[in-house]
């Protein structure tokens, strides 16, 4: 059985799924989440242990909740 | 209308709830997550911006998913 992908590597995909089915490019995302763009590429890429203030932001600006953004993860 | 509750203080309700359902005193509860039961109490308390890591070693220790573990936070 293949090993799970780390948590951060797993919700750095859930973040990039959504971004991208909303349209959004790395970099306005970033903008509207009012989080530096490099550090959004840092979650995306699955290398930051991203907190609970800014999960809530990034669920906010994706319009969903953070049960439905980590949904899977 | 009631301002929603912080983030921080949502969790750590939704922590409180799930780990008292489950029969865990919050010191028997810290200590099968593997952390510090004073960092428990801080984040049951929603004073601890708890990051990925310890999100998930949480939820892991209740059984349930992420999801789950935030569901209505």
């Amino acid at each position: 059985m293949a090993k799970r992908a780390d948590i951060l590597v797993r919700f750095g995909k859930r973040v990039r799924e959504l971004r991208t089915e909303q349209g959004y490019s790395q970099e306005s995302f970033a903008h509207a989440c009012e989080l530096d763009r490099t550090y959004m590429g840092g979650i995306e890429r699955g290398e930051r242990n991203v907190a609970l203030r800014n999960i809530e932001r990034i669920a906010g600006t994706l319009g969903v909740s953070i049960a439905e953004l980590t949904d899977g993860v």
